[in-house]
């Protein structure tokens, strides 16, 4: 054990606008061994997500943020290669908050307030238990099913829907009865979401500046029941303009906004609430920890007959992380942003 | 009959910015004579409210825009003075959709689209069923109760506190085991707020650029729990930085936007809802009127049991409308605006 090193990547300092690499520092450390009632974990693919953008800002929000010099906050897959907990196992699969670095070392009292869970590779791929299985899924569940409550017939628009939680939200939709329409940049990710994963259609928001409009207008003829948001800004007011009578808004995130040096950019036709007994309502997935559960075997089975599909963008390689997680916000990822770590 | 006048005020243009008298046209036309099932009633007095503005503007929204060259709409107290219908009798008082003139000729198809009820002046004063027992106390009703939800201990608090709605809103809140913060305008309706109608405290939002922040700061030490948005503005993003988790933000109006000729001011703080998993929702009265009956019997009991109170600003005669309307944009009333018209 004291033979292997443990490279890790911490936030150097806090950015302004798109971070870079110059935020971070790579150390190398010796793997140490846990202590009674902890596990180490051999990291082996990291889920990176636009929340981690939000985690390098100081101050308060839904979760603490990420000190300086602390190793980066990430979740991820890895496999137990030492455990003083009755819970784990040697080579037992789990998802825990593990990261960024090749190896966790997760005391009891981590473990139990953060949660470390044994995950079953029969029910979905690793990069699956970090997409449609994992967080982005769960997230997608539950503030589809339980804050946008979607009723057969109704029409579903998702952003970043070719992302990991619009791809969920979209799946599940449609399974639900609902017509979809997702919004994506460039055309490849929309044949994507509509061939592939059967949305009835796309808008390509990269298309002109009149492309979100004229594509609501065009796919949703009887407004917007309810919009799952993850980037605000314009395409959040966009859609506000066409909401249907009681409508319900998701607020997930606001990609479009966590790169701002300046205000965030509020909803300007927030008042179409009032005028179409709309509402916008926030959700954060680890309030729903107690029922991910029976979230995996449902969307486990629906990956299992095939009625639902995931794709993950795959990056290897932890010195990488800086450039990978930029292109969360440019953009660039297609599908699920996953940093494979180790085999 | 024929020997009686009908003063009427008409949409003369529709408004950039605040309405002026410019903007209106003063008629006199003889009265008519009900048709068959038609009733004629003589305004006695008229509310005046802030959604009047939005109603003048071109465009969509919760109702139709009141069209050029036609009598403004507005709800009103008034007197039946002769009836083709035999739901109402000559002396009767009612409400209803009167219009800003001193005599309306309601046809039947009208009584039965908009309504036109009867109301009992032992229940309330005419200012009263015009404030408390009228629009502004339903709006106050359903939106605080139904979308608002308060449970016992939950701070509540409410803009435009002594206002019409929010005089309302505010006193509902305290019978309902709330602790109530108003946000208003200057020292006299603070006191009047907290003395008379017992608020547990009031920010006169005049008395300095962060005196809405150092107040809630100081009267909501457990953050918000329920905002009942009267203005939005400047106002709504300051309350939304303090939501409680769990916030429920009613969006009734924003006032401070409608005289606005540039786009309405988004709120930049939205992402305070996903933070503290709230909501904000719109709500429009109208979708009510099935049950104002049940609002009316509670309200009145608190109105006879002395545990709510009401204040009415009264302006007299119908030729000083333009001005009168402009009162509540610069918040010049203090309490439920009323327009007398005749006795």
């Amino acid at each position: 054990m004291s033979t292997l090193t443990n490279r890790q990547v911490r936030l150097a300092k806090r950015p302004e606008g798109a971070a870079t690499r110059d935020d971070w520092q790579f150390t190398d450390e010796p793997v140490g061994e846990p202590a009674e009632g902890g596990v180490l974990v051999q990291t082996l693919s990291l889920s990176l997500d636009p929340a981690m953008r939000g985690w390098m800002n100081e101050g308060k929000s839904y979760i603490a943020p990420v000190e300086i010099g602390a190793v980066m906050r990430a979740g991820g897959v890895g496999r137990v290669v030492a455990s003083r907990n009755p819970a784990f196992a040697v080579g037992d699969t789990v998802y825990g908050t593990l990261g960024v670095q090749q190896y966790a070392l997760i005391p009891q009292e981590e473990i139990q307030r953060n949660g470390l869970v044994k995950i079953d590779l029969r029910a979905g791929t690793i990069g699956q238990w970090l997409n449609v299985l994992g967080m982005p899924g769960m997230t997608g569940y539950f503030g589809l099913m339980d804050v946008g409550q979607p009723k057969p017939g109704e029409t579903v628009v998702v952003s970043g829907a070719a992302g990991a939680v619009g791809q969920t939200v979209g799946q599940l939709a449609k399974i639900k009865g609902c017509r979809v329409v997702g919004i994506a940049g460039g055309a490849a990710k929309c044949d994507w979401v509509v061939k592939e994963l059967g949305f009835d259609a796309c808008i390509d928001y990269k298309a002109g500046p009149l492309a979100v409009r004229e594509g609501l207008k065009a796919h949703c003829p009887k407004g917007v029941d309810i919009y799952f948001d993850n980037v605000g800004g314009d395409i959040l007011d966009t859609v506000l303009a066409k909401l249907a009578r009681g409508a319900r808004i998701i607020i997930c995130g606001a990609i479009s906004q966590y790169n701002n040096t300046t205000p965030v950019q509020g909803p300007k036709n927030y008042l179409s609430l009032l005028v179409n007994r709309a509402r916008m309502q926030g959700m954060v997935v680890f309030d729903y920890a107690d029922r991910y559960g029976e979230a995996v075997a449902e969307l486990s089975g629906y990956l299992k007959d095939g009625r639902m599909k995931s794709r993950e963008d795959v990056v290897e390689g932890i010195d990488t992380f800086p450039e990978a997680l930029g292109r969360l916000f440019t953009g660039e990822n297609f599908g699920k942003l996953v940093l494979k770590v180790s085999d």
